[in-house]
């Protein structure tokens, strides 16, 4: 069945197995002893996928990864904290926002979207700000594709005796991340990126030592992570009612990626379908608006050709009907369009799309996918 | 498939048709014209169920309904509002929590759980403080079952220039709240209730007029009400990515809460469900919290038996058994347990659910249901 929908090369919501997906075919109450246990053991499953032992909890919360990032930023950052937010794209940028809401204390580095966050301008906003509490970053800017180099950032901020605060939205589960390399107090992802499940709940990993002094911080009720936290670890149950058929997916996407061979597993693979797709596309002339070294293999830029032929909706209507799904751009440097490298699809998937979008481009009369600036070089 | 799991007798998440479950068996992109169309749908359909017309929206809420709850509260009550909250149980006592955090200006009037909301009470609160701006109520209180008189309620508040906020999370879709009889400016409800699809989404239906008022009003970017309102009127597409798969099969629900003849049809089955339910306790010598004016069709409560070979614990655990779940009790008033009447059951479900607990009481040793209040008359 699912073999019939269209492949999703975006980035997120994926294309899931259909294992994944059939293990909603069951009602459960919320209170339900075996729902209970799946959701227990989801959140000791990811709380080992980061080596977090028992430093670490899962706060699970239902929405969306942004409602995780929200509970994150509104539990962890204080009345009294302030927060320096590194920004080199739109899901930096919404931290931004969501402490505008709460009106708590910012202040923010910001990077073109095709450059990294540079390490060394952090440590010196640290050591020039002492109010300074907690910094957050995005792990794979999922505006640009851009990999941030977490590991670095995180030996800056814990030098500099601060707390890191990293949305890994696009990267957990693919890209490692892990308590022995890089340091943290919180990490919020979501279910359906790299895990490959289905949308409806983002969680938090968190410290436990920071997670208790976060009481009374919240703004919110429901995204009161501290009181979410505190009645999973009472109750075994949420304060209202989870995604259930979302969550019991979950655990079936989590055993799938370790059956995949986990992080390196999951990783791999779509190293593997990035490499596939940048090389194609580069044979198709199209050009990547990162050069490798910045690149992850999530999702890719890619510029918009110069032939006046390439007419992106029409690119975009050929493949669809093709069967494949791509993704619009969100840059503001530049005009591109994105691709993504995630979810349940391996070499056959890529190479069919590669063949589908030469045979749109072809369809369209475009010789080449070369950018207008440097065919115009 | 579904037919072994166990019937949920609880005031949701419910048992749900597997035709809605099949709904979820694929994969969509957020952003792909398939979904966007039936999310279209899915907003038009329920702004119908209350006879809204052009003067409705539907604003959906990812998370579950006390999302939909927190959202409508801090959207509509402003900064320099006042907001009445009508409390007779705990749902009523969580809307108060929310305005605890947004410190917003609140007045309460309480009554004990056995007891509706008295109207006549409501006028002399709003003649006595001109400050309150809005009232909010809920419908069916589902810590009881008991059915607020939400016309009267609507009809006090309105004569008294003052808007009304309505909690019918459990009564909507089986209970009638139509625009021509109940004056509103929202009412909130969820995606697992009596609409019979499963957990993951809330929404209000939201008086446009007022709803236009509400800009800048939300404490929180996810839960911006205004902002997810116009994200969706501009783009027809979520701000974050939206529980698809669960919305996909909250429109299949919508599809066959139609063809059952919709409220009027819903409602007909659960009123069905609860004479057959409370005969057959009642001749189990079980008795009701409340008279039979006074409850509403949803969830029953049953004051727990006198005989102390009655342990509810052993009472639960043998339904479960023979494939029925049903709900502790949430009363401070007294020591009860609750069964639902709602979900995607009917009579042969509520008749084997009597034999089951009959059974289960032979087994116990018990001969009557009688509770001890009663039996010490
Ligand atoms: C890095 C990053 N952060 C946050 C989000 C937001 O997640 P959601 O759309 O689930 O709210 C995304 C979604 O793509 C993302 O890539
Ligand atoms: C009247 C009422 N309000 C709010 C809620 C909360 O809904 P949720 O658990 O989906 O957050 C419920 C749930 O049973 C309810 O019955």
């Amino acid at each position: 069945m699912a073999q019939h929908d269209p492949w999703l090369l975006t980035p997120g919501p994926l294309t899931t197995s259909m294992t994944v997906k059939q293990a909603m075919l069951h009602d459960w109450g919320s209170r339900d002893a075996g729902f209970v246990a799946i959701n227990t053991h989801m959140r000791k499953r990811l709380v080992d996928l980061i080596g977090g032992g028992k430093d670490f909890t899962t706060v699970p919360m239902q929405g969306s990864g942004t409602f995780a990032v929200e509970a994150m930023l509104g539990g962890f950052v204080g009345p009294k904290d302030k927060l320096l937010i590194l920004i080199n794209g739109a899901y930096g940028k919404r931290m931004a926002k969501i402490c505008e809401y709460y009106k708590r204390a910012t202040a923010v580095l910001e990077w073109p979207e095709d450059q990294p966050v540079d390490p060394a301008k952090v440590r010196e906003a640290l050591a020039a700000d002492q109010a300074i509490t907690h910094v957050a970053v995005v792990h794979c800017e999922t505006t640009s594709g851009i990999l941030n180099p977490i590991a670095e950032i995180s030996k800056v901020v814990a030098e500099a005796g601060r707390k890191l605060l990293i949305d890994s939205m696009s990267a957990f589960g693919a890209l490692p991340i892990d308590v022995n390399s890089v340091t943290f107090d919180a990490v919020a992802a979501s279910s359906n990126k790299c895990i490959e499940g289905v949308p409806g709940l983002g969680f938090v990993l968190c410290r436990i030592s920071a997670l208790e002094k976060t009481k009374g911080n919240a703004m919110s009720l429901t995204l009161d992570l501290f009181e979410q936290w505190q009645n999973l670890e009472k109750t075994s149950q949420y304060r209202f009612t989870p995604p259930i058929h979302c969550i019991v997916a979950f655990d079936q996407a989590l055993t799938e990626h370790e059956q995949e061979g986990g992080v390196a597993g999951r990783g791999g693979r779509y190293r593997n379908n990035h490499k596939i797709l940048v090389d194609g596309m580069r044979a198709l002339g199209f050009e990547t608006l990162l050069p490798d070294r910045l690149q992850a293999p999530i999702i890719v830029t890619f510029h918009m050709p110069a032939d006046p032929k390439f007419v992106f909706e029409q690119f975009y209507d050929g493949l669809k009907d093709r069967g494949f799904v791509i993704y619009p751009g969100k840059l503001t440097v530049a005009d591109s369009f994105r691709i993504g490298c995630i979810g349940r699809i391996g070499e056959t998937e890529m190479k069919a799309f590669l063949a589908a979008a030469k045979d749109v481009l072809n369809g369209l009369g475009v010789a080449s996918g070369r950018p207008h600036n440097k065919a115009a070089e």
